[in-house]
């Protein structure tokens, strides 16, 4: 992680996506539980689950023990945005689908994304691998909370969701091709995806089907 | 593991609870899956994932193969529960819901809260990772079972189920905090997962949501 | 990987069924996809996670980086697999319940379950770690994929679908133990599993339930 500008803003490039990342994710997380109805632990427990998931998953696929078993800073993070969430329900109606749930949400794909392909990137794995990861990270999350949430994940593939989280992480291995790395490479990745994602929520984007493109007979 | 009391009699904890638990949950499971008229592959199937889903989740976040794929005496174990469910629901009516297997699934449940919290120990992580490895270990198996048997596994954080794992989970850690290790925190641990779990049962204990704190305006 | 006959006729039997699963599953999970009337990302997702998902968890589970992240060959070989399954939905109408893919699923479960059985074999695990890492080889992909198609994986083990998988491992293990081995023992694998496949598909085999053996009254 080279001395470039956003270094010397920024830092270590991981540790500010995975903070920005784990703070949204809890947010957002905990909102739709809240939503749900569900129990204090219930509404932790999505929370945690919605920050942690997609960085665990990522860490088991490159394996290494996932880093929120190892680090008190992450669970405190998690907890914080768990502590938002319900702050919010209390000044909003219907806060998991109020545009500051949307934002967070967006802003924890693409700090998501980023520390995926970062890791990706350091372990080794083909373009291919970079892409996967950063995208499994970003989506994978979201994926688990709907599942304890009994809604079906498959949203998250049918919107134009991952499709940003993919975007963005071969906007990461590309940077790194053309010799653009470190927090330089990091901002682009996160810029796409937030973009994409903000711009597909306002605009409705959809990617077409094989029955849009008229290649099947209805 | 040192020799204390609980030591002496009963050998090495890890052993104990894992035997316990393996037992408790493959009867739990495949009681479950007669009880939906799956076929004896079905029944095997379901009973085997709720004896190891948590315990193969648990050496995955530690980064071991899976104790289950390597020591064909935990096979033997989880197949002995599959035939116990099959011999209890010849003689009983609606199994799966019967005190028996439902003191069964309490023990159960505490005895992979300590399996979980003795790994999660010896593999030195965090607080946090602890409990969440014994959480994870303790109510992995019921939440893959509840997915192979088309139900939704989030009943497991509505309820209080989960909870009496953290309960358990937190104990452990704290035990060791205070000098106490081996068996005799083990014991506790198992004592405070199980009793929580038959008072919730019995007395219909729930957390309170954020709705009912009055919180949030209905 | 000794040079018996198969051997010398096909090279490495894991090279050479894991090529025939990746475009087998590809094929069918992307056709149950193009049917849902999923967008192309969809599309390729879930076709990937099919492909994929199963090997990936193998992996995991004997504590490795899966090899679909680490070889740009496997991925061409899914995405090719994608495509097929495009160009198949152009000509074909309902591909996803059509003979084609009815085989192609019974083609790619027997050769994912000879990958699970090699690699597990060659990871030095139990008799029931093999057959075990075998079926999860088979039938994880079409579990994953079901997950995100919103549709119950329990059909997988409702069905005699699983049980094919369980059979071609153990007669993998079995032919291992009367030393049968390299190339030869994946072929008796793969043949089996597929035999037994399309046989209970054409003949509607399915196993008893406990209730069918009128061990329970009803």
């Amino acid at each position: 992680m080279g001395q470039d500008l956003l270094g010397v803003l920024f830092g270590d490039p991981f540790a500010v996506m995975n903070t920005i990342g784990l703070l949204a994710f809890a947010l957002v997380g905990s909102s739709k539980a809240i939503r749900e109805e569900f129990d204090l632990l219930g509404i932790t427990v999505v929370g945690l689950a919605m920050a942690f998931a997609g960085g665990a998953t990522r860490d088991l696929l490159v394996t290494r023990v996932p880093l929120a078993l190892q680090s008190p800073i992450e669970i405190a993070l998690g907890l914080l945005g768990v502590g938002l969430a319900i702050a919010l329900s209390v000044v909003l109606t219907a806060p998991d689908t109020h545009p500051i749930t949307l934002v967070a949400d967006a802003i924890g794909l693409a700090a998501f994304t980023t520390t995926g392909a970062i890791v990706a990137t350091d372990a080794g794995v083909s373009a291919f691998g970079v892409v996967a990861i950063a995208t499994i990270n970003a989506v994978g999350g979201g994926a688990f909370a709907d599942i304890l949430l009994d809604r079906s994940p498959f949203i998250l593939f049918d919107d134009f969701y991952a499709s940003c989280a993919v975007l963005g992480g071969s906007t990461y291995f590309l940077a790194g091709v053309v010799g653009v790395t470190g927090s330089t490479a990091a901002g682009l990745c996160a810029a796409v995806t937030v973009l994409t994602r903000l711009a597909a929520v306002t605009r409705d984007w959809n990617l077409p089907t094989v029955q849009g493109l008229g290649l099947v007979e209805q």
